[in-house]
């Protein structure tokens, strides 16, 4: 039997956001803006306002900038909308995100093994 | 208690994801490349991936890429890279994901009320 | 001899505006914010709010979207962010933009030669 | 008159590129696909290809990258393909990019008075 706490984990999972997602898109009928095409697009452009409140700062700021409360804030409002359109874009095209990235990162573990990736940029994944 | 698909559930949850993803960098050492900065980046050269899966197709074409086995293949690969950089980007910034997209969403529920944002493009959230 | 058409055409080629952003960047002591990956990542930046003002539209919009004197300021002036920024990093490089592309539009042709390609989607460039 | 070197400097031009650009696409038939959405999403796509060569080096790494032949030779063919897609776009919406930048640093010069802009990065230009 699930406790208060696993019932409030559930609510917060990823398929629940996404069928909070489906609801709102089909409430506001929305869901003929929501083509692949257009989705991944805002999900770009998101990402590209998630860049903007980065790119000035220092590596020293930029590790630092959770405890800047208006900076802070800024990041992690926008760190939730690219979650929002990468969450609606995979539902929109039935791919379940953590199973996706879950595959990927097994792929990963092959093809950078332990021993020899060990400290190496030259080796970090590229895709 | 939790019945087996519950712990199945668990298992491939964000936070067993951004825990996997941690670990993977520890042992490789990669935490001094994992930098706010370089993970953005990181993001946002993945989307643009995701992106040039999508580019060329009509919006009929990209509405049924997932039934083309390999194109469908392909974008669920950048969709899991996507998923694993914005993951990993969000447990270095200790955000949570899923509660920062809950935010947001509530957020776009007051500014796109239903009655006024039915059908309209000009209402779609911009961010 | 110049004439006045060539003068002015000649002030807004991209060698003026290369130099023009440097001024500009002196002047203001922002060179120190000017890195490759800062202004990558500016780049990237203004790519997606380019692509938030497209990402709504049907694919007919987007062909007319500058007879809307709005949208069409919108877009141009994003335009012209993104050449900034693009710019502005050829130069911290020491990169002719025009040389660059005209070289990898030559790799192109050889890639694609017109008798293969001709309206062959599948065979659109992918980087 | 023209010199033999303003000649040169013509043919390496932006509006040059464009022609040559669009003859590139005429003679494939690549029209079709050359939509604005599609030719921003490609841009998207280049300038994350660009990124990507930049995000695990450090700042003083990207510095020195065109120091280093490969490095160096695959950062300049991005920056030519962001240029190929930016140029095409630019084309097809009928807008020039050197006066796009032109009035949009005209803008900023007036929004970033030198003399309080000096050396903040809180006054660098979000947009």
């Amino acid at each position: 039997m699930g406790s208060p706490s696993d019932a409030g984990s559930a609510v917060r999972g990823v398929s629940q956001l996404a069928a909070e997602l489906r609801r709102f898109a089909e409430e506001r009928e929305w869901q003929q803006f929501h083509t692949p095409k257009n989705l991944a697009m805002a999900l770009s452009g998101e990402v590209g306002e998630l860049l903007a409140e980065l790119q000035w700062l220092t590596p020293e700021q930029a590790a630092q900038v959770m405890a800047h409360p208006e900076a802070g804030a800024r990041v992690r409002a926008e760190i939730g909308d690219v979650m929002i359109y990468l969450t609606r874009l995979a539902d929109v095209l039935d791919i379940d995100l953590v199973d996706a990235a879950t595959d990927k990162l097994a792929d990963s573990a092959r093809r950078y093994p332990v021993a020899t990736a060990r400290g190496s940029a030259a080796k970090a994944p590229r895709s």
